[in-house]
């Protein structure tokens, strides 16, 4: 869309910082009486009352966490504010506002911003959240996003990563490794438009895994399944890095063990087939893709009739003691260490 | 200090990206009751029990807001924070924590992050706010820092930028246009340095300035000595852009007009030495030069008699109907509209 030399444009240099803000942000509403004020002040002033608040901040790169050439703007926006609430769940909250920075070079004109604002504005409406302030300026090269979401809690429910205990079950939301599979298929019709730009892919065979790259959706609907369920994590990660690295920080900050069972993970047939075609192995993909954003969290073992059998949740393995490791049993029933191998942006 | 390749180095790629982060921020200790958890989970929790949640975030973007040839990283470290405290103070609110994110290319070695880190640690402390989280990633190009600040108030001690009344007195804390003078100077030492690299300046003369620039300091002060005085402004805001477009905001909020002295306008002798040297009308510099971090703010007339001599402070002219419009009156008596030519990073 941005390379599309035939519309008209409106360079950014055209309007004053001031004017960009408030032009991009003027169709966003508040929703929470917890917003005293959002934006248009030096800082945002929000009212918790008797809750706890809870904060999180993300960094996304142009070229280091997104590539253009196949991330419409619009889904950019959405994603990095799924980033960020992903985070807010996973302390067992409820997100209620977000900040949102961005720095773009000049070749954005205010019509790409438009497009990201507007995925950021639709997933305001969808999660419920106020934009309540942000930062928008030049960079040298290429686009950042910097969200900031905000969310509240009664202390009582908040569960931290640390609260996991040997016997504990682990549990996973949804399945595993689908972002990493639509980044595979984005990447290979990447190259194939390189070298022929009227190929017209035909992507529907891979439509879940792409959307799950694309326009993943945070789970703000866990809190309140567990709430009905009447289960109160003993932990809880989000998995944003890959399975082993999740459960690594679990078994880190709760001073545990783990046994995962390779057999447990959950992946969707499309997964399954795409890990065919790609030669890659679905495990490694679920343990290792990372960009899921689904939950990970430990639950006392009395809890395991609540949730046997619900479609939302599958458990995975179990905590154990300390000294025992953190061991991934394969289907061969073998037992294999589990390292870390999520991502790192500087290797 | 990056550039001196005689000393051993540490790449990023060596240690993992959680690795990372708990080294760089292993030595920050929590002073606040509010802040419950710190780094280390997926998100903060805060405590801000029967008062008003304050926030703000700013970008800092390398090549456009910060030029690492004449900033060192401590500084730098040190700046970002002030820059958003600076947020906070505005609403007359108690900063009490950060987040700290930022992104780095492959350039910069670990011992050059341990180098912002310290500036970051050292601004916490001076300032009593609490490190509570962030984000670091890699770059594909330079530098780029991204600060939330987090702050409480009582909710009847907020001022916000919309509560100035005609006929209140525009008060400004400290001096202007040091900041940019500062840059003036590093600027030309930069070009000398180009030329002859053994050239070793001597900035004695412009000590103020160049601190102003480098190292400036957040006024934390302000909300002390103005409840020692007894006086809520009625409005307020932090002079980041430069006198003329701060002024701007705050009758835009109010919906008022204002007089603004020229020969009112507190210059430290530095500022006008440096002015005469590099042939700069020191009002301009005062009106557009920015990053003072001074704060700007509007008191009822009745107040004045509490103000009135207070090194602090200066009382630069007075508000009127919205009608009268937004004037400088000049050393001369003319009047000249004020228009916005606060920094711009598009233009």
């Amino acid at each position: 869309m941005i390379e599309d030399k035939n519309q008209e444009k409106t360079g950014l240099d055209q309007l004053g910082e001031f004017e960009l803000i408030k032009h991009l942000t003027k169709n966003f509403t508040l929703q929470h009486k917890s917003t005293i004020k959002g934006i248009g002040d030096d800082a945002a002033v929000l009212d918790f009352k008797d809750k706890k608040a809870v904060i999180s901040t993300d960094l996304l790169i142009e070229g280091v966490h997104f590539d253009l050439s196949y991330m419409p703007l619009k889904h950019l926006g959405y994603k990095s504010v799924m980033v960020n609430l992903s985070d807010i769940y996973a302390m067992n909250a409820t997100a209620t506002q977000i900040t949102v920075s961005i720095a773009v070079s000049n070749r954005f004109p205010l019509e790409a911003l438009e497009e990201f604002y507007s995925g950021v504005a639709l997933a305001c409406e969808i999660y419920k959240v106020d934009l309540v302030g942000g930062d928008t300026t030049s960079s040298t090269k290429g686009m950042l996003v910097s969200v900031t979401a905000i969310g509240e809690a009664e202390e009582g429910n908040i569960v931290y990563r640390s609260g996991a205990k040997p016997n504990d079950l682990l549990v996973v939301s949804g399945d595993l490794g689908g972002a990493y599979c639509g980044l595979q298929v984005l990447e290979r019709e990447k190259e194939v438009f390189k070298v022929n730009p009227n190929n017209q892919p035909d992507l529907s065979p891979y439509t879940y895994i792409v959307e799950r790259q694309l326009k993943p959706e945070a789970r703000r609907d866990i809190k309140g399944l567990l709430e009905k369920l009447e289960i109160l994590p003993t932990s809880m990660i989000d998995i944003s890095d890959g399975l082993s690295s999740e459960i690594l920080h679990l078994c880190d900050k709760s001073e545990v063990g783990c046994n995962l069972f390779e057999d447990k993970i959950p992946l969707d047939p499309t997964v399954i087939s795409a890990c065919e075609e790609f030669k890659m192995d679905s495990t490694l993909v679920a343990l290792s893709g990372g960009e899921d954003y689904e939950l990970l969290f430990t639950i006392d073992q009395k809890d395991f009739p609540k949730i046997k059998g619900n479609p939302h949740f599958t458990v995975v393995g179990h905590m154990t003691d300390k000294g025992e490791g953190v061991h991934l049993i394969s289907r061969s029933n073998t037992k294999i260490p589990i390292t870390a191998q999520g991502w790192n942006s500087f290797s």
